[in-house]
């Protein structure tokens, strides 16, 4: 398994228990999650996009316009994920 | 009015066109704002979070499970919004 495909699993079981218990250790673990997911260079737009994807398995009912404004967020977001890009290579020319 | 201010009206009015017409013209739209709303050093959790209220505003039926998973998703993205920073301030002792 691949860490997309791990950071995908993870990322439904985390949110899922946010959701029910609203727990401190699930945002926790988010936050830990989220380190290793910029570590790995997932894109912000990827964690949208895995977001949705997982909200749509949990409520299937969730109305199309919900789902259409993530298509929004996703684009809007592209721009931040190549500002985190340059800021890599820039770090890597450096050290 | 502060970029702020009108960040979040001019994302309201494009995020409704949007889902209302599907339009390419309102991702482009979007895709202008982000660049603006990167120079602005507004951080990626702030837009979600424009983007949560957003829909509230839009959809005030929607459901409470929908809105708690936006607290998890910017929780999530904060080390995304730091990492920025910290390019920003890479960026600004080279230039």
């Amino acid at each position: 398994m691949d860490f997309k495909q791990i950071l995908e699993s993870s990322y439904r079981e985390i949110l899922r228990r946010y959701i029910e218990e609203s727990s401190e250790a699930a945002l926790y673990q988010g936050q830990m999650f989220s380190r290793k997911s910029i570590k790995q260079q997932i894109s912000p737009e990827e964690i949208i996009s895995i977001h949705c994807k997982v909200l749509k398995d949990l409520y299937p009912d969730i109305r199309e316009e919900i789902l259409a404004s993530f298509d929004f967020l996703i684009e809007f977001m592209m721009n931040y994920g190549l500002a985190y890009q340059e800021h890599q290579s820039l770090r890597d020319k450096q050290f």
